[in-house]
């Protein structure tokens, strides 16, 4: 199906050998999935040829590697990161290697983070420290982070050593940034801090969301075209809004998605308490005392998995069975009640829902994520480049940061 | 202490400014303790320059990162890395920035091993993740990670573009294999597989500590020496040997160390159940059904902290105090002892400990480890370099790797 696509129009002399872009002229919705398909195909194959095959460390390191690269995802930032270096002028070649580093650290810290987040599902499967457990996903989430340098050195032998090393320092540069939004984030857990203002999130969003999937792909792309510092100005402010929208509407389907298109557990970020747009403008706008529980409720850790309990469930049932005494029980109730009441319940959850849905805090993200999409797209339409699917899927971008059902 | 040495004799002529190595007719062991100190500091320094400074993300990742780096420890890497580059006539400036690289690169891979194994103490103090919570122990060793690239590229300005990129292959080289040293080793954990050869051991050994601790500081300083393909050979040779001495070393001191200077838990191999040579020695020497109980010990995890089990105790105490019938105790004790069961505890340790000495492995250990000591030390006799301290230290370190207590 995907080498079976017809090539003609306006983007022919756009294509090398091995692309099969979008037609330019079909609609952005289409355009812009068929472009991430093919996007995503080049730069599978890519990842698959620079994994290393060794039986002895196939099944706990290897294979693992391709486990989250291989599962359904929408790949947006090689495809930002190929579309930039197309656009402006670069070749497929001289970008497809830095496209793919790309996915594959964000991969691996996909792995980090489901780890230090405790999720249990990625891309509508179980995660990698459920499937392995945490020591061996670790330890594959550095191993991607290492051999993603080999091919950023390869590099230069496409693009000589400058602008090799500049890719390395943008890379570089985006792991530093995001480490740092994710040590943002982790302090307020730590604290339990829920009294923060927008230009909080900002902050936290461009280092966590605009570098890592916006500016330094983009950035990217337009060094291995030899990009101008015009267009990298341009990129880079484009791309901070970008990041800003993306976010926000990821903030929005986590709580109003289509739970079969959506493929990730619904209300996920109120269980865990995440920092978002939409909980800091309900918890403004609601008054003193439900902000107060809604606090304590956010403070909470979400429950664990109740498998590892056999314990309590065996007392609960001798109790029902009257074989344990009330002298016992009332010793023993408490400390098993205390277990569950410091964990959030739904009904606590469904309170922080019922909370964000009477606030209007729903409408007034995806509003401020419109507006910055709009900024985004006003930006891009600027860019000095010629007609090309490139070019198009980029001015497009923003429409699908606040379109994406998933 | 350390600016008031004095510099005189031989030696002067390899000193730089900022530099105050040992004497070179000093005492062997003096003279490498000196070198390791000297280094440390130099290193310390060079890693503080690095780290930035940044209120907002101080106390959950910056100050964290320095933690492990400023705890006491030998800082053998980038000495051997220092001495080799200053023995084949490199300049102290070319190879700091690598050297310090190197030690902040082993600083990150720590935390993550300690997360890994579970580890509760590092350098003699509570390891990073049971002071601050696994989440944020793992985003600082991936901070720390991305942190280290910045000077390997600003190697370039010292070093030129070449020597720069060699340097950064050699350190995505190491990278790799010691996860895969790391896979070996999980792969095993994760069978229970004890039926190991020494062929085995020698090749995790290869990968997790000959790579790490010596291969890559030594190649990485001779490149920043810009010595030749003889030198290079002759050193990786004698590295490989190095780690191995190194590495059997350490099991042994693991099993056998005066605790005072170990700094270490003892027996903590044991407790994790470690594919060392001793235990495979030990293995291969006792009956079958000595080895069938030692497997089956070796498998059981580690005691689990006890503090969370508040709930087993106080039903242990309300059955000692006759609170809880015979028929609630008749389903209850068979869950409480199962988990209990599952674990290794004190005696099967002892058992463990007793099979090795019977054995006598720890003096076959002990042989092993200085056999490929000699040989490392007459490989490195075989370099082509004038006297200097920092020839001295590299020649004396296969020594070291036999002789010292922790």
């Amino acid at each position: 199906m995907y080498a079976a696509r017809v090539l003609h129009g306006a983007a022919v002399e756009e294509r090398e050998s091995g692309e099969a872009w979008a037609e330019l002229d079909s609609p952005l919705p289409e355009l812009i999935s068929t472009y991430l398909a093919d996007c995503r195909n080049l730069v599978i194959d890519e990842i698959k040829s620079f994994v290393p095959s060794d039986s002895r460390y196939q099944s706990v390191l290897y294979d693992l590697m391709l486990d989250y690269p291989l599962r359904e995802a929408k790949a947006l930032r090689p495809a930002l990161c190929i579309a930039t270096c197309r656009a402006l002028g670069g070749s497929l070649r001289g970008v497809l290697k830095s496209a793919a580093t790309l996915e594959f650290y964000h991969n691996a810290f996909l792995i980090h983070d489901d780890i230090e987040d405790g999720s249990e599902k990625r891309r509508d499967r179980p995660t990698l420290h459920l499937l392995h457990g945490a020591p061996i996903a670790l330890n594959v989430g550095d191993a991607m982070l290492a051999l993603a340098l080999e091919p950023m050195l390869d590099n230069t032998r496409v693009l000589g050593l400058g602008k090799s090393l500049r890719i390395l320092q943008c890379v570089a540069r985006m792991a530093r940034e995001s480490a740092e939004g994710q040590a943002l984030e982790l302090a307020w857990i730590r604290a339990g801090e829920f009294g923060l203002e927008e230009r909080d999130y900002a902050l936290m969003v461009h280092k966590k969301t605009s570098f890592y999937t916006f500016i330094t792909p983009m950035r990217v792309g337009a060094i291995a075209a030899n990009a101008g510092e015009r267009e990298l100005a341009l990129l880079g402010r484009a791309a901070t809004l970008l990041g800003l929208a993306f976010q926000i509407q990821d903030d929005v389907l986590n709580l109003s998605a289509d739970e079969a298109a959506y493929g990730k557990e619904l209300n996920g970020d109120l269980w865990e308490g995440k920092h978002t747009l939409i909980l800091m403008h309900a918890l403004a706008k609601c008054d003193a005392s439900e902000r107060a529980r809604a606090v304590e409720i956010l403070r909470k850790p979400r429950p664990l998995p109740r498998a590892s309990n056999g314990l309590h469930a065996t007392l609960f049932q001798l109790r029902a069975e009257g074989m344990l005494s009330d002298t016992a029980w009332r010793v023993l109730a408490p400390q098993l009640e205390s277990q569950y009441s410091s964990e959030k319940s739904a009904e606590e959850v469904a309170f922080l829902s019922e909370l964000i849905r009477r606030s209007g805090a729903l409408e007034y993200a995806r509003s401020a994520a419109a507006m910055r999409a709009r900024r985004a797209r006003r930006l891009m339409n600027g860019l000095t480049a010629r007609s090309s699917v490139h070019l198009r899927f980029l001015q497009g971008v923003a429409d699908f940061a606040i379109a994406r059902d998933r």
